[in-house]
């Protein structure tokens, strides 16, 4: 019997993926966790059914949440992600030698320890010693840290269960406080097809807070829609003008997907876009 | 009782779309012809299985395949267009006043019936004086065509059923010397996460064809990954340092997706895709 996974949106609208075997199922005290094995995507994390990763084609979400605002920030040296636990957005931010210590404040232990037995291929630099791990709200943890940060990485889910609050007003005053001076935000900011209300939700919340807000964007084939959209807010350095091109070129990171073309190419915007974020 | 249409891709990853009505079906002398209903993406145009178009985002790929060779030949009068018989083209091409006449040889006539009695969003430019409709193998017609054309655009279905031959080194041999000597080919070429091998062969057999050759992409949610890739190949134009940006702004072209960033930003390839053109 074939078993096929299926994500959809509004119940109208969704992606499709047969599954090999069900390597886990469990419930965490915040979301339901499922990790399956697929023919087409390899390994696949679902958070309350929804697709958070896949062994096939996380590469573009986790290079595009972590180099884009690495190399625009001048000397990122402490960086905090909140969410993320699978480790994948880590992994990436541990390939910039100027990163001292990078926090990960993820709400669920299991999705932690879930990824570390089954999804290698993510969770590969979790126990690197630059790295904490902290399992607490990021919410709660954002208001006890003030001017810390040089770039804050939001690896959240879809604004249900756990993440709803990470699309708030209070928690952004809290990302914007935790920054130092001339710190950078990165926030996923879903699809610009499929999630048009939540997406000029989120960016008329930015709006008054940082004077630098831009959208990139970036293929995800595996998210609905296939379309993903990204937040960068900056206190100080422009992702276009301060971008750090020829760090891109001499680090050489073993990106499958970014690189100096593609960090300057995701943030022309779209007509249509354009009018959902002005 | 729900009706959902899938469309899959080696049978292991696919689309659904939840379906309001099936307004018609019938088998041509080619293919199968659906045209759905549906709650996301409105009205659906379906062939052999494979979703050629929605109402919802049509407009990505018809922009693109149109505009960027469009606004990197200098002058385009005569354009042909092999395939797309549903009109979303040809209502792109007519946006421009360049061009004195555009040609669509459409294999299948059903599908130019079926589209202008219920796809009028995409057929509405097909009665234009300037648009000539021939119902005919474009394989057979671009042989007898030498140096006619400035802009020939390949809109073909996927290699299966009636467009096999258009993947074929004879078929872009025969649209080479259909082209004037500063002509420009863009192809469709299929997605560059999901179709790789088709994407790999397309490439090859452009290759030793056309001096100028290059891929831009673009995203399409309906087509399976939500991303794909166009192949233009040009005689003597360059898509970006002969790109006329000025004629964008001043022709104001009423595009949902296409803009002056959009045009140059395309042709940025992921570090992947680079390896599989290469």
């Amino acid at each position: 019997m074939d078993f096929w996974f299926t994500e959809t949106v509004n119940d109208t609208v969704g992606n499709t993926i047969k599954v090999k075997e069900r390597i886990f199922s469990g419930q965490s005290d915040f979301q339901k966790i499922e990790i399956l094995d697929t023919y087409h995507y390899g390994r696949t994390l679902i958070l309350d059914g929804s697709v958070m990763l896949t062994e096939n084609d996380e590469f573009t979400y986790h290079e595009m949440i972590s180099h884009v605002p690495l190399f625009t920030h001048p000397h990122p040296e402490h960086v905090l992600i909140i969410g993320g636990g699978d480790g994948g957005t880590v992994r990436e931010v541990m390939k910039h030698p100027t990163v001292h210590r990078a926090k990960l404040v993820e709400i669920d232990s299991m999705v932690i320890e879930k990824s570390k037995q089954f999804l290698p291929f993510v969770s590969c630099e979790m126990e690197n010693p630059r790295v904490e791990v902290i399992v607490r709200d990021g919410i709660e943890y954002i208001k006890t840290h003030k001017g810390a940060f040089d770039v804050i990485l939001i690896d959240s889910t879809d604004p249900v269960g756990p993440a709803v609050g990470l699309y708030k007003k209070e928690f952004y005053e809290g990302v914007h406080n935790a920054l130092k001076h001339d710190g950078i935000m990165v926030a996923q900011s879903e699809s610009p097809f499929f999630d048009q209300d939540i997406v000029r939700d989120l960016y008329a919340v930015l709006k008054p807070l940082f004077p630098i807000r831009k959208m990139y964007l970036a293929p995800v084939p595996s998210y609905p829609s296939g379309f993903w959209s990204f937040a960068l807010c900056s206190k100080k350095s422009d992702p276009i003008s301060d971008f750090r091109h020829k760090d891109v070129r001499s680090l050489n990171l073993d990106t499958k997907y970014y690189n100096e073309a593609i960090h300057q190419a995701a943030f022309s915007i779209p007509n249509f876009i354009q009018e959902m974020i002005a």
